[in-house]
């Protein structure tokens, strides 16, 4: 999986450690993430070679965060025995996909036996020093902008959760919610061309991250429910699934990111960027409020966070043990 | 934990990643370490702060085993939320002490809630391309030596296990399997002075990681029985515990140095580096057998490996589900 001197891997597997070797002038970005069976996936319910895939593609999505570009990763590996064989060849396809298509190649790991399947990914990526983009840069009256559709994953994943996912196989949430793709092109022209004064990944949800982005550079947000880019949810499946909106504000996993710009440096109205739609959806403003204007009443609301924190029972979410969570 | 610009740490906790100023000239070194409760650790046995300085120990380990040293860590842990006060409040006392006794610093992670405890630490570390040591470089006719005494960790999880580490709570073997110490000095010496030609760290044993090492460079090795440096077990504690060489040929844990270095280059009989003991205890050979010489029968015999594996049952360990393991 990737060849030793690939990605500036010198020495992959098989040591105690191995030996890595960063380009220079860049910085180092670091990264780590759980991907636990029962907290971030179902066994019977997900794929194992959209496992493999996900476990990467969403650790990746944070070095993409950063407006970096990933190097290599490490994967640590609990398994049941009974999984040794057919489980495991799946979940290796996928993970040797995202590898290939994110170029980043397994460096190194642990494995060990265990009851559930448990998988830690670590990845390290690189930027150049002055490229790298934090949550922190915020300032009052820069715009906000999200890439992509909101509400995509969510709606695979309920659809999942309900069973209702063959008649939906190809469909472009279910495949989102099994198969993200982090947003690295967009983060590296971003970084590169210094457009951007912060930027954050949404992995929780809008309202969750925007509330991060918000914390971090301590300043307030006002957007318009309007400007949104909502999942569109078709009509025989919509029922019992929520609005559009509220799957766009507080679903997680769609790894699309959220940055924001100085007035004038990027357009004000949806653009495209190599075929990737990115959104305005509102201001950045004093205080350290997030407030919603909502065109139906005319008015505006507090946004609360809504997505998924594990330390947190998740506004709406149903109690049942066997659904997937994400952090 | 560890200021933001210590060895080379330039952003921590609190963005989508950590950012890292590699040392120009210098390779980076990768691990990542399970542990786990129930495999590596018992919640009840093991005090909290032993399980997070260990935690971080073992990891760093991997780093002196490449002749490297630690620069920051990468955390990922989860747990019950019933453990988020006691529990972690000591978990973090160990874990602080070692970051600052190792020089190496928390550059991020991830935290979830599970009903057990799961912990994975990923170390970076760093060392010139050059001195960067392998398991792979042992060469026949080369001496084979060891740090310290082996067998002091299993010793100490044995009284652990048995309920008498009270009577013991100051032996160096309960210190040992507690609190082990990676031996970053002698490691950085052997490196940068080239005084090896490859080298691991004993963390599952002696039988095992020495067949580890002769794998990698594609030999043999020819020990004597009377030159391994083995525990002393203290006569009132030996009963049911086993013989020392067994201690010493099979424990793991001890996170002692094995290395190799052609005849000449380092003393022929023991020694002492900076009061650490450092034995010869064998000869690198041709094939790819490991033969111990018993000086009672004045015959040799193969050493199988006998050290703890995830995936093989452990030779002659006991079935108990509540016993912790090396991997």
């Amino acid at each position: 999986m990737g060849g030793r001197s690939r990605n500036g891997l010198r020495l992959g597997m098989g040591d105690d450690a191995a030996l890595w070797r960063p380009r220079p002038g860049f910085e180092t970005i670091l990264t780590t993430d759980w991907f636990l069976e029962g907290s971030h996936f179902l066994r019977r319910q997900h794929p194992p070679d959209s496992v493999g895939w996900k476990c990467l593609a969403r650790a990746v999505s944070d070095i993409a965060a950063m407006g970096g570009a990933p190097r290599c990763f490490l994967l640590s590996l609990a398994l049941p025995g009974s999984l040794a064989e057919s489980w495991l060849d799946g979940f290796l396809v996928g993970l040797r996909r995202a590898a290939r298509s994110l170029d980043c190649p397994l460096a190194g790991g642990d494995t060990t036996r265990r009851d559930e399947i448990l998988i830690n990914v670590t990845v390290i990526g690189e930027a150049r020093p002055k490229d790298a983009l934090l949550r922190s840069g915020a300032r009052e009256g820069d715009y906000i902008y999200v890439s992509g559709r909101l509400g995509e994953a969510e709606l695979g994943l309920r659809l999942l959760r309900d069973g209702r996912s063959k008649s939906l196989a190809r469909s472009a949430a279910l495949r989102k919610h099994l198969y993200p793709a982090p947003r690295l092109e967009l983060a590296a022209w971003l970084a590169a061309n210094h457009k951007a004064t912060s930027l954050i990944d949404i992995s929780d949800g809008l309202s969750t991250d925007l509330r991060r982005l918000c914390d971090a550079s301590g300043v307030g947000a006002y957007l318009g429910e309007d400007d949104i880019p909502c999942v569109r949810i078709p009509e025989e499946l919509a029922e019992g699934i929520g609005s559009p909106l509220q799957l766009a504000l507080h679903g997680g996993d769609d790894y699309e990111l959220l940055f924001t710009a100085p007035r004038g440096r990027l357009p004000a109205r949806p653009w495209k960027f190599r075929g990737l739609r990115i959104s305005p959806i509102g201001v950045i403003v004093g205080g350290n409020r997030i407030v919603c204007y909502d065109p139906n009443t005319q008015s505006g609301y507090e946004l609360k966070p809504g997505g998924w924190d594990p330390f947190r029972k998740r506004a709406g979410a149903p109690e049942s043990g066997d659904s997937p969570k994400r952090d």
